[in-house]
């Protein structure tokens, strides 16, 4: 199948360091090219694929300061991958919303992967705005705030198991890893290694706009902490052996988060994973088997002494089972196998009176 | 002709107040109605056309709170235009660069008027990267910044000048009209008005994005002047009798404007200009005949006494001549014209290979 792959331009695919959405995106091109896919990946310059790279910035906006600014890249990136539409059977869009108004300028069929959070008014008028666009979910749960739109699909995120290595004893300190922001609590996490005595390595990103709640909060409790070593972004290799040598790791998160592939890069490792049970949460893990899905920082607390009874198999073979990157693909092979026969005779959102933007091939100019 | 005219959403078409791009919109769209063109406008609910009319918002962005953002609404317009796309001979864009990644998925050909600055790095990086793209300046002045992309032509802004009254007599006082903002310069108004012992009328909006420069250095400047009366934003009527009862119109502007529209409205009614030497000033007036090209605070303030000797009818006829809504309906009429024919036969930036996004109107979905 020819697929044209549409990825967010923020970070590279995959990402040198913190990028869940760039890091999927990748896993799932990967497999794709694998299993005999034609793939055009539409990404920034500094990707590394299998698949054929389309440049569509020079480099990933995120650690580029002379990028330009996100949504005049996505535009252009947008109109990039749609002017070669005729190319592909299918388009895959992992940029979100802002895909729409193309996708109904060109005859291949678009699925659109919603990475990101749909509980804001603002982002919700928008997928209300486009609400006849195919939509993937990557939980369930994560169409609780939107039900009412074109979902077609749930493909939980999935990674490459066999590039985290399974330790069978795990260490003697938590982990918390990603953002310092308010939604991801790296302040309970402090307080649970407080509560427990425990040591907490935390390797995570400060961004611009979560730079005044760290100065002001995080890193004052960091400070007064003596149990917290702050370790800053750290790449794959780091990233496998922190999670891989750790006793737990914590996703403390305070927001209905729509995936939280850190936690399956946790159990890959077999590390069980201590989370607040929001969002995604209770399908990734597996309550009491691969981790504990918990209500409160007290149950959190509560929880780290059951980490023993936790077998270390069980976690990798969960994410084995379903959130691999073969499932992924399956997944997503299944999606396109739909929107294609969806398009051999079934009724059209737009009548073809009013929607016939484009003509032919030989006269766009 | 079959034209598809894509307005700004930030006010409604004509705008009630403030909204200069809205306007000339509104001017040409009539116009070009009158001449037995069949438009259809692409424009905010609110507005008011004997075109057809598409509302994209409800009401015009910037005086409804519940109004989606600029970029998602505008954004949803263009898809809701694009898709139309072969319904038109012409699309007319005035949605700025935003509209470049879709003019490229259809066959029909768009013109787009650069309504804006372009002296900026971040807009000029838009416009480099559509260079392709065919643009039409509303002064000459305004291709100075970015020669080296595709301008096909340059269409002075129009007004109905019937709409205006010509007075004979002038009255006692100075008016600033527009936007509280450093670039239009309300401190020099003051400084002339004060110099020259004048009342100044100040009728301006104030924007969110200039409340602070209008707080702390505006505001304190207009308490401590006797000689200011600040009214606000002016509806058309109140407008026109405020231009054509002034003794002159100030525009003492501080960046390079690309136009402006509220020169040509003062001349209208017979009110001369007394302007700095930015931008299209150069271009708009007719130094010593109906008003005064001027190159500092100090040749303004000579430029009072000498308005006099300015004939408000010679004000009022350049208008007619240069600036009207006819004459700017002929240069775009032309233009479209020379799309049209340019679409006959000519090369195409993109070749039909990597440019056949979209094959058929039936098949798009």
């Amino acid at each position: 199948m020819r697929i044209g792959v549409i990825a967010p331009l923020v970070e590279a695919v995959p990402p040198t360091l913190y990028g869940g959405t760039e890091r999927v995106v990748s896993n799932l091109t990967e497999e794709l090219v694998r299993r005999g896919n034609e793939v055009t990946l539409f990404a920034s310059g500094d990707s590394v694929t299998s698949a054929e790279l389309v440049a569509c910035t020079p480099r990933s906006l995120r650690l580029d300061p002379a990028a330009p600014d996100f949504v005049t890249a996505t535009l252009f990136q947008l109109g990039d991958a749609y002017r070669r539409a005729g190319d592909f059977d299918i388009i895959h869009n992992h940029a979100d919303w802002l895909g729409f108004p193309f996708a109904d300028l060109v005859s291949t069929p678009t699925a659109t992967t919603v990475h990101g959070r749909l509980d804001i008014p603002e982002i919700a008028y928008r997928y209300r705005r486009g609400a006849h666009h195919r939509l993937v979910s990557i939980s369930h749960d994560q169409r609780r705030f939107l039900p009412e739109v074109n979902w077609i699909a749930t493909v939980h995120n999935g990674i490459d198991v066999s590039r985290y290595s399974l330790r069978s004893q795990g260490g003697d300190y938590l982990v918390f890893l990603g953002r310092i922001n308010p939604d991801k609590g790296p302040d309970r996490a402090v307080e649970i290694a407080e509560r427990t005595g425990m040591r907490l390595v935390v390797a995570a990103k400060v961004d611009p706009a979560d730079r005044d709640y760290y100065e002001s909060y995080i890193a004052p409790l960091f400070r007064r902490s003596h149990r917290v070593e702050f370790i800053g972004e750290v790449d794959d290799a780091a990233k496998d052996q922190l999670l891989g040598g750790a006793y737990a790791y914590l996703f403390p998160i305070d927001w209905p988060e729509p995936f939280g592939i850190t936690m399956i890069e946790a159990m890959a490792t077999g590390t069980p994973v201590i989370a607040t049970a929001c969002g995604s949460v209770p399908e990734v893990l597996a309550d009491g088997e691969t981790g504990f899905v918990c209500h409160s920082v007290a149950e959190m607390v509560a929880a780290v002494e059951r980490v023993p009874c936790i077998d270390r198999r069980a976690c990798r073979q969960r994410v084995e089972q379903l959130f691999s990157t073969a499932r992924m693909a399956d997944g997503y092979e299944a999606v396109y196998a739909q929107l294609l026969s969806d398009q051999c005779g079934e009724a059209r959102p737009f009548k073809a009176g009013s929607a016939n933007g484009a003509r032919s091939s030989a006269a766009v100019s």
